[in-house]
């Protein structure tokens, strides 16, 4: 199953205005993930002491056990405008060990050679989308291929109709700008399914 | 208190486009309420027969015994470019029996007497979106006043912080165009409330 999950604010923006390399998720945009980064389910992985137990943590829990592999846009991998884009060896802005300890796929127009940082193993695709999801397929046996964003790989997924589940955490934040998840796709029904409702985001399990 | 309710497709619009006379919420807009339409608790003030009963119903009937007077901008008023346009005695396009019941106040630029429809009275406020709130809340009598839309009014109404809360009904709909409920607000946070789920709309309230 290929999931996309994205943190939305309730006026449809998965990251602010103005994203920078200190500041890549934009004006705003880093308060979308309040809810998952207090959380210890969250901050374990990151290498990180402490944090919150709660009715987020099981989710997050649930999701990172599901997921085999990991589809990203170039733009999470390596950063907004990003280090990448000048040094075509640069590491991303996941540090040293990143988080995913599963295989990550990256949609991009540059070749690269395969990198691995830690126990991640980020591998380059310009094929497209699809190309990366049926990569991640392969490689994640048999469990969900997790799309991680950014609005655009999501966009093009849903397009090629290769998305068949979007997990929302739809924020109780207005940003005003920024960008979209929703934009430029075809007017559609969806079935609504599974929600877990907690003071920082509506988690919404929606199936395409 | 002071709410806005509006039903919202997952990409944030409460009115498909290209809305006409006959199509006053635009292309799929109606769809936004299929998940109220089919209710018993909506059919009858509407003066139709039968309807379905279930956990929506409930929200519905709630909603509809905590309001004591309601607000609306012109074009929900009148529909559209709408008769009222071509003809300033036109009795918009709810016919002769509204629904409401209660007293209605029109955000109008265009003066106009009271207009009494069967026992729904409409009063044309010329002040502002302010001034329809102040006397709704009079007429009232210490229920909730009803901002029923459209955008316009509910944005003006938000940006002079006179609503207190958003009843939000999120539809399982990507509109992909159409008039978008959040739009020209300024970045803010929200609080999220009650959640009630079912399958044709998530509803949430919001604190502002």
């Amino acid at each position: 199953m290929v999931v996309a999950e994205m943190s939305m604010s309730l006026d449809g923006f998965v990251a602010g205005p103005d994203a920078t390399l200190d500041d890549p998720l934009g004006r705003g945009g880093m308060d979308l993930h309040e809810w998952a980064f207090r959380l210890a389910a969250w901050r374990k992985p990151h290498g990180l002491e402490g944090g919150e137990v709660d009715v987020d943590s099981a989710l997050v829990e649930k999701h990172l056990a599901a997921t085999g592999a990991v589809v990203m846009g170039r733009k999470m991998f390596s950063g907004g405008s990003g280090p990448w884009a000048g040094d075509p060896n640069a590491n991303g802005w996941w540090g040293d060990d990143p988080p995913f300890r599963k295989p990550v796929f990256v949609v991009t127009h540059h070749a690269r050679e395969p990198l691995e940082l830690g126990a991640t193993t980020f591998t380059f695709v310009t094929a497209g989308v699809e190309q990366a999801i049926a990569d991640a397929t392969t490689a994640g046996s048999g469990k969900d291929v997790h799309i991680s964003g950014g609005a655009d790989v999501v966009q093009q997924a849903i397009r090629a109709g290769l998305v068949d589940v979007i997990d929302l955490q739809i924020v109780p934040l207005l940003l005003g700008s920024g960008v979209r998840l929703f934009d430029g796709l075809e007017p559609r029904r969806l079935e609504a399914g599974t929600v877990v409702a907690a003071p920082r985001a509506t988690h919404v399990r929606y199936t395409l």
